[in-house]
């Protein structure tokens, strides 16, 4: 397994100190700090130890091939005897993407709300490596007790249902982990985060509290969920044709809202995409979604309704290539088709990267006629604003302070607003992935570094995609590959057969005969002078293949292909 | 040459119908239409042709190893014996950036403003292979004619110097082609639009205005280039340390106003980067610039200052890999060094596709403990938004209007916003690039399309790299490549050398060991099997290697790498 953290936390570099005699609790952010994306930390008592989260980030793009990044789960590997459970905040694949991973290897239960859960076993079912799962259900106001850590969820609003902060009670203090989370005075659902439980473990006296920076460089608050129903108000009541809306699967309140929406303007419902399907079922069967009887239809019954009749509820907010709305934009979808009078709603923003494709599918559907609104038109964030993280400090009133789920910058600036609410500079600590926080009576600081890279999955292939790899797939995208084959008789040192040249990626072929018969030429003159010099080394004659073939490539084209000599002795 | 236009105009598709009797005009866009770039669109009578503008695109993300996008330019080769110029709104990559390429081709004169010329020629000396240049200075209010078309520059304002709107007589009526503009009150050279220029041609009679649309889903108007002189004013007095600003190298109100603002606060202002040297060095000569004798200091004397005497400005605003100030937030320039309390201020926001490479840049300054401003607060568009787009349709009051300059999307919003100031539907024409719109006295209508694709470019090569080459590309950076090699001795049909596996950017190799072992030993079978069933064809046997290795690899790891056999016969 190779470790790859952009920061410089090579195996050689780690060192985590043996623990102190006295009751300790450490705190370990295994991701999600300097990035977004695959969330989790560690929390640590001499006994026992429990992870928060366990996410996936999607690649970068210099992460050719790669199709999820997951955490390195080294450090609880070494301390496998006393790793006593997974917590859930919520159910975003951020947050939950990487246990398939971790139950693969470590025989724990899943502690979370229904919604949570549900949206988990999903993921498990696409993985078939693991059979019994042990879920354990707790609703918001239950704690999950094990060993000398009590964990109390406090509901919070995010944009899923579901969505709890939690309190993490250690024999040395409150460690108090926000999850994901907004303020929203309005909520859908009716019921806005539990400030008086909040309020009240704040009371208690907090050690420590860990809190989401996605929104920390926004100023203000937050706009609540109900806008987006205001949004959508006038977009029905606008909307001569069907409509169509788009946004993360996951999102309850949101599909309560179209599902409001469509009653209050006499539509029916149609829902494509089999993530949207899941989580429709999993939010009914929870009672997240209320739905009145007769309101859904059947994706395939759309057409027996006249167009101001229907709404269509679908997957692809991201431009993700094979989503349904990427594939109703290109008029490559079986099941529907959009035609002009059609509205199409992008109830979502771009993750950064994904602006692109977004906006190619939003070209492509004002192409074929649509109406679009996209972008803050119709979507708020999940994530609290400046206004909103100040509240969460306020309430929580912690003694340390450490920022997570953010980039970077996002991270100083929520360490700044702490600041501002009376937490000593000191006592704020912006970590990195595999920082290790110990806290005793004494106070508590950074001890330590362990393992906190990227682990790419490419394929069935966990973390064996590293550097090296990379850079080869890196080199192939950006000039192709060029392999010289030849066969020589070892003995008499003459070339038996060829020398043949393979080329992908480097030129059209069938317009670049000339090219490729000059180079094989050229390679004919290579080993003749090998021949002539009497160089018999297979390395040697490999080394002037390679490096004339590379230069005459260059001349020809000023490109610099990998390129591969195959000296086979006979 | 491969054409890869996205939107389907394959040249078995094209037609341009023979010129009519009476006299005409032709609009052809060859680029810009439907894409932010390679801005370029051909006007054509009968016995004169010229070219507005030959930009350049930067590749998409899909278009992998490919430099740059420039446009086709057959339908100019198949009417080389007319064309007469090429003029030259502004000085940006996406309006010069293809010239080199064009007159690698075509020996014709290119006309515009001096500092258009510079910025140009500047781009000619990249490019040596062009000697003679024939290039015509005009002052904006001048014309240039040739043949029966004649074309007056009308100064514009834009985020650059120099910038012009061309009117263009043609016998047919006038084009107007605004560039990019915007309208900016307050300018910082105190020259706005010339409006009574664009005025009396629009009094006199336009019967077609092509005009940008970047901005035409921003409503409002674009603020003037004066408040980013308002919000530097802000972060000189606040800054305590040294002041780091970048900017597109090209935008000389921009260097203006750090070089005003410097001189107010008391600091020399040094100048990091080449092409910002350049450009310091055309628009100083030109008269664009006022840099106050003894303000400008070398590089290289930055650290005989204090911090708080210091501005340095630089390039880098997009997070280009090798630009100075992504160098900066990696500590990896040798002429500066980036410390805690110095402030950067990044002048300008991302270009789609570059925004997570720039928030890469602004984590790592951070990181060495800069203040970042960066985004809206320290930066105003070129463009001109719905206001502007509004003021310049009533100013020029059109019969025909052809949006260009951008996204699809932006096309159509600019299209309504023009038949919103009394444009007839039927006048206004949305186009793709290679769009063969006529005029004639009896009215304008699209009457054909010619060459619109993109014409990619990697290294020295034009339009040789295609579809194919990409998708190799495409294939090898997800998957890898795996090579099997082997020798037989074809009276025989007996193997005598390998089989040889090769494999990169599919598996670590050194932890592979096993693994290609193993593959290697499936690969001995599945000869051995084409052996014994007297399987003797070279090609079958290799089809069999392919299948055979790809299915082996793809249980292993889920991967699929391209496969490549090599039969060798002595």
């Amino acid at each position: 397994m190779e470790y790859t953290d952009g920061r410089g936390s090579t195996p050689d570099t780690l060192i985590v100190p043996a623990p102190p005699e006295e009751p300790y609790v450490r705190i370990v952010p295994l991701g999600g700090c300097g990035e977004i994306g695959r969330n989790m930390t560690v929390i640590e008592t001499r006994d026992d130890m429990i992870a928060v989260d366990c996410g996936l980030m999607f690649p970068d793009d210099d992460m050719f091939g790669v199709d999820i990044v997951i955490n390195d789960f080294s450090y609880i590997r070494e301390r496998a005897h006393k790793f006593r459970a997974l917590l859930v905040t919520h159910g975003h694949e951020d947050h939950i993407g990487g246990i398939p991973y971790l139950l693969r290897e470590f025989d724990v239960p899943v502690v979370g709300t229904g919604l949570s859960l549900a949206l988990t076993r999903a993921k498990m079912r696409e993985d078939r490596s693991k059979k019994d799962l042990r879920f354990v259900t707790v609703e918001p106001g239950e704690a999950y007790v094990d060993g000398e850590i009590a964990t109390e969820f406090i509901h919070i609003n995010h944009s899923l249902a579901g969505a709890c902060a939690l309190a993490i009670r250690t024999p040395v203090g409150t460690i108090f982990h926000t999850g994901d989370f907004k303020f929203d005075q309005t909520p859908i659902d009716g019921r806005p985060a539990d400030f008086a439980a909040i309020a009240r473990v704040g009371d208690r006296g907090v050690l420590c509290m860990l809190s989401d920076s996605t929104n920390a460089e926004r100023s203000g608050h937050t706009l609540s969920e109900r806008t987006v129903g205001e949004a959508f108000a006038g977009i029905f009541a606008r909307a001569k044709g069907r409509i169509i809306v788009t946004s993360f699967a996951s999102n309850v309140p949101r599909i309560q809202q179209v599902i409001d929406k469509a009653e209050q303007h006499g539509r029916k419902v149609a829902f494509l995409g089999r993530s949207l399907q899941n989580v429709l079922h999993f939010a009914t069967e929870l009672k997240h979604l209320r739905i009145p009887p007769g309101l859904v239809v059947k994706i395939d019954d759309v057409d027996e309704y006249e167009p101001e009749q229907i709404v269509v509820m679908t997957t692809g907010s991201q431009g993700e290539p094979m989503s349904a709305l990427t594939r109703l934009s290109v008029r490559d979808h079986k099941l529907l088709k959009i035609v002009p009078g059609d509205t199409v709603v992008i109830s979502a923003t771009p993750i950064p990267g994904n602006e692109k494709s977004v906006s190619r599918t939003i070209n492509n559907l004002y192409k074929l006629g649509a109406h679009v609104y996209h972008g803050a038109s119709a979507h708020v964030s999940g994530h609290g604003s400046q206004e909103e993280l100040l509240l969460m400090l306020n309430l929580v009133r912690p003694q340390h302070f450490i920022p997570v789920h953010g980039e970077y910058r996002m991270l100083v600036t929520h360490a700044r607003l702490a600041e501002r609410t009376g937490v000593p500079n000191e006592n704020v600590f912006i970590c990195e992935n595999g920082d290790v926080i110990e806290f005793t009576a004494s106070g508590g600081d950074k001890i330590g570094k362990t393992y906190g890279g990227n682990v790419m999955v490419d394929g069935s292939g966990v973390g064996d995609v590293g550097e090296a790899v990379l850079r080869d797939r890196k080199h192939l995208s950006a000039d192709g590959i060029m392999m010289v084959v030849v066969t020589v008789d070892a003995e008499e040192a003459r070339v038996v057969a060829g020398p043949d040249v393979i080329s992908r990626g480097v030129f059209y072929l069938p317009e670049s005969g000339d090219v490729m018969e000059e180079l094989r030429a050229k390679l004919v003159d290579i080993l003749s002078d090998c021949s002539s010099e009497g160089i018999r080394d297979v390395a040697t004659v490999k080394e002037h293949i390679r490096s004339g073939l590379a230069k005459a490539v260059y001349e020809k084209s000023k490109r610099r292909p990998m390129v591969i000599p195959v000296v086979m002795e006979v």
